[in-house]
């Protein structure tokens, strides 16, 4: 059965039928309490999920829900996966997967949070991709094998630090702490139509900004799989950002400030609402 | 007490005097066997290291050491931080750090072998940079209060990937399976008489290829140490691949190939040794 797999307070849930059901209590010892765990067995989840009743620990309505993936050992993204993206910003339309990093540290939860670091903080909603398994040299064909699941993430992006060499390098820019929003849940494949073609939608305040479809990702799901695996090991819970479709502030020169709300949407998973705070200090 | 933190088989191990002592065993209690407990306990590891006695548990000599810090949240790398090595590559001194980051996928042991995944595969011997502590902001002159210690590292490199997208983005070509050989200790900078200005060198087969010192980084290890953790919380383990000198492979259209063996030696530190291997299949 399909599952949806969260956090709260660092422990594992499962969510259905707008209910809270904690993993380790519900699975009869098959899973600890760390959503970690979950996700290497991915596999059994789906099991889990159809054994859950109709009892869950509480609502899903006013739980405070922490990041679903906490400790990836990687995360990869990938630069002008959109056209019309590539094309607003100026750059080639990429032959091979323009595959950059942001380091885990910047992860934060689908209800956090964004402390604006910089004052050129840009916005890109993202397909996130969860692996389930440890593999390398992954065939394209096989790819959905190896996912765990899809998430929602934001790619918060300091401009000027993204391009402060010669060459740009992103990784730092798209590092800060908070800048990687992800979440609500990591949704396993089968319970979307179709994995391939979602639509993607973020809002600043009350505009929306971003408004496109993930089946006009330049590199697949399944090419990116493989294109990646056939250079590093993929553990379980490595994240893949998948790129961002057009819509982002740099080309107008309109950037994220204290007191902003981001809402992130892909269709069947769900939504994320970040608001901007200031620095302390 | 200085201190030089190792790993046989996955535990953690003191060498002093020529012996090996299993932490866990030794610290009655204090450290468990896992060496990213070590490096997060690292100012109680000094203690631990002057009551070790003078029994060790097995000799150095023939020791197989494994990977002196197996999981590190975040790997940075910096490119260009040798005058020389900036003007060889034929790219520009930089006025800022160029920060990308290796995959921890990629990290390898001091003598493991280093598989060739590509024709123009190099080495970089570099300085490397272990944190200690939960910390970020931190200024330049607190910087080695934060520093658990030093080990080498090898950069290695596929040269047609690390340049493959325009921009350029280093990371993927940088962090093949084995590409990151790190070893074979870590060491406390009171280890070293000057842990600012080291000799460091690198070997492919009889012939010396690099030979340089660390005190001509053009930005220093608190520097660095300042300008990341003004992006990133840095967490005890993450590593800091500080760059490498003049003499790698690509000026002269020399690569690494299945049969070469690689030397990396850092003052005070220790040798590496890494056996080039062929691609299996």
């Amino acid at each position: 059965m399909a599952f949806r797999l969260a956090s709260i307070d660092d422990r594992a849930v499962l969510i259905q039928n707008d209910g809270i059901y904690d993993l380790e209590k519900h699975s009869n010892g098959r899973f600890t309490s760390d959503p970690m765990h979950a996700i290497a067995g991915f596999r059994e989840l789906h099991e889990v999920a159809g054994e859950l009743g109709s009892q869950p620990d509480a609502p899903l309505d006013g739980a405070r829900l922490g990041i679903c993936v906490p400790r990836p050992q990687k995360i990869f993204g990938i630069g002008l996966n959109y056209r019309a993206h590539a094309e607003e910003s100026g750059m080639d339309i990429p032959s091979t997967p323009l595959v950059f990093t942001k380091f885990p540290s910047c992860l934060t939860g689908p209800a956090d949070d964004v402390v604006i670091y910089g004052p050129s903080t840009d916005w890109e909603a993202e397909l996130v991709v969860v692996m389930g398994t440890r593999a390398r040299d992954i065939a394209a064909q096989d790819a959905w094998d190896h996912i765990a699941g899809l998430t929602c993430g934001q790619d918060v992006s300091e401009r000027v630090l993204q391009f402060a060499t010669r060459p740009p390098h992103f990784d730092l820019g798209k590092s800060y702490d908070t800048y990687g929003p992800i979440g609500p849940a990591v949704v396993s494949p089968d319970q979307l139509s179709d994995p391939s073609d979602l639509a993607i939608t973020c809002d600043v305040n009350e505009e929306r900004k971003q408004d496109a479809r993930t089946s006009d990702l330049i590199f697949s799901i399944p090419e990116l799989v493989a294109y990646i695996s056939a250079v590093c090991t993929l553990e379980p819970g490595d994240l893949i950002f998948t790129g961002t479709p057009s819509g982002v502030g740099v080309k107008a020169g309109t950037f994220l400030e204290p007191g902003d709300t981001v809402t992130t949407t892909i269709e069947g998973i769900g939504t994320m609402v970040n608001r901007c705070i200031a620095k302390e200090g």
